[in-house]
């Protein structure tokens, strides 16, 4: 119900308001449960959500989204028309439009709101209240179906780093590089069969990296050129699963041929510190001491991090992040943490850095639970391929 | 230089600036000509684009990107937080530290800048100036480097049609049923074999549709479940290359088995238009006129379009849309759209839709050029499979 104009409790009554396609927002896709290419309205009033879709989206909308209602935009943008006596009718005076019909004063937005709709409503004389980040600060906590959904973005990582170390181990050393089939095998080569088992296995994965050496120490490197022998090479695969958006996100870090004793000690370091974080994780504590005993136990391990004009070396990232429908989300495992909640899904993935070296980063994901956490993804740690 | 505050001209001394990570703000990506996961600061100062970057990216930024120069956001904060004596310093206070130093009084943003953002630089007595669309109107003209790019993207368009083609024609009918190797083809399957073909092209394809019989109708349906013989396959394919982020955008109709005589005089009658279409484009020439043609000749050849509450049949989308950094963009080449200029690039896709008889769509990509256009996608236009 909206509550009247001098209300205190006013601000309450903002009905949330999303413009954008379900790529660009996981806010809309988590509202609606739907793919939409391009953007679109969708707002609460009272306890229903509604989409104002095109003729392209409606039957699609009514069958396949779990908006609880779906409006045809080409008879809005009429309404619309008629209220602007012929005027030029935009998404503003759409939205506008809705909230005479439905009694909205005021609408509550995410940060990520285009600016150009918000100002245009502002000057059609409602209210906006922009939220923090995201307009589902729910979405933090996830339900077992989501945590499933998660599950199953990790069997796809699962299944693109499977194939990368089998790419690994069918390789052959010549002259300290690695070949395949009796073609080099590149980084782009990798990521190609780590891409395609993804697929193959429902998920799209973007942006994975498959680097190898120095360029391993540069943490979102995707790696190029010829993978070599006796070099530490990091496999990030975060593929999204194609039926529900969900995302995984695992790391393993590999070497063909012969690894130095430095490179042992550095894996086996990054190992012991990663499972030691994960066994820290229960809800109640503080994104902030776990990613603060990381970088504690790399100290005490005797690997400094160090910044420089040149660049940084040692343990250069946050501990983890959120993971669901954006690779990245709340909460962060990091200096700029809170406490972690009952059910938050956070990647633990410490890494150490050194050119000269190389890179090593083993990540996992695990679901906040009361008195520990449970792990989402799993696949063996063995990294030395001879 | 900045002007007076008084000055007449002020508006256009405005400093462009963009908040945005490049999966959701392609602005971003023209802007630096390289990819980064989470957004970041980047803003124009005089003839130099300036990018803000924190320590994971900011050396491969110094190595790939084409910023004129690139600040490291560690030191940025350090500086807004001795500006704040200590309060809490988010990106807005670190745009406004940046305004201070660089001299700069408002920013110019694009129409999908974050809202929350913009309305924390306003409180921190920053102008804004709000652009209609995108930052860069001059995305609409290509130049010969971009138009290059896309006509690699429809290269691996055409990769995933004919892998499509290819598992279409090795497949058998039994039952009604399309089998390949022995097992059902389903438009998963031929989705997946489509994207795989895309992948080993160097560009990743999704939403891609590969629907068949009425799913086909609905022009946004992906497909899912058996293709069947005798019936109308769409095949859709807009991959985005993943070195440059340029798009491409093909659509091929196929049917394997036996056409009725109505399926061909549908396929005929848009492969005809299509080509009629792709004729008449020109630098001056309306896209509202284009469309037209397009609208008028299907009445003329007897398909009739029609929308009621169940849904619309016939010509129900528009004629073709801009094509670049992202798969929609302008110019618009339907009933809203306007002049089209020399070097825009647009795809030019009519179709038909008729549950019972199928959809056809036919689409290519060209560029607008000064005395007609160049094609940019190039495959034949058979359609019917033995």
């Amino acid at each position: 119900m909206p509550s009247s104009k001098k209300s205190p409790a006013k601000r309450k009554s903002f009905a949330p308001l999303i413009y954008a396609d379900t790529q660009k927002s996981s806010d809309q896709l988590y509202c609606g449960k739907f793919f939409v290419p391009d953007a679109f309205i969708s707002f609460r009033k009272g306890r229903k959500w509604i989409a104002v879709l095109n003729q392209l989206e409606y039957g699609r909308a009514l069958r396949e989204s779990s908006f609880d209602e779906v409006l045809p935009l080409e008879e809005w943008i009429g309404i619309a028309k008629k209220e602007t006596k012929g005027g030029k009718v935009g998404i503003p005076r759409v939205i506008a439009a809705l909230a005479k019909a439905y009694s909205i004063e005021g609408f509550k937005i995410a940060s990520d709101f285009p600016a150009g709709v918000a100002f245009s409503l502002m000057d059609l004389g409602l209210e906006l209240e922009t939220m923090e980040g995201s307009l589902f600060p729910e979405r933090e906590l996830k339900t077992e179906e989501e945590i499933a959904f998660i599950k199953q973005g990790n069997r796809c990582s699962v299944a693109g780093i499977r194939a990368a170390e089998n790419a690994l181990k069918a390789s052959a050393i010549k002259g300290g590089k690695l070949y395949l089939d009796g073609k080099l095998l590149s980084s782009e080569r990798l990521r190609e069969v780590i891409e395609i088992a993804c697929l193959r296995a429902g998920s799209i994965s973007m942006d994975t990296i498959a680097a190898g050496g120095d360029q391993a120490c540069d943490p979102h490197c995707g790696g190029n050129g010829p993978l070599r022998a006796n070099e530490l090479i990091i496999v990030d695969v975060f593929p999204r699963v194609a039926k529900t958006g969900y995302f995984g996100d695992m790391t393993r870090t590999f070497l063909k041929g012969k690894a130095s004793e430095e490179q042992k000690r550095l894996v086996a370091t990054v190992g012991k510190v990663q499972k030691r974080a994960i066994a820290g994780v229960r809800a109640g504590v503080n994104g902030k001491a776990i990613h603060g005993g990381v970088v504690e136990s790399f100290i005490k391990a005797g690997y400094e991090t160090k910044r420089d004009a040149t660049g940084a070396v040692g343990f250069i990232h946050g501990t983890g992040h959120g993971l669901g429908l954006d690779v990245h989300e709340l909460p962060r495992v990091s200096v700029s943490s809170s406490v972690l909640r009952e059910n938050a899904v956070i990647t633990i993935e410490p890494g150490l850095y050194y050119p000269g070296i190389g890179g090593c980063r083993i990540e996992d994901v695990v679901a906040v639970r009361k008195d520990g956490c449970e792990k989402l993804s799993s696949y063996h740690y063995k990294w030395q391929i001879a």
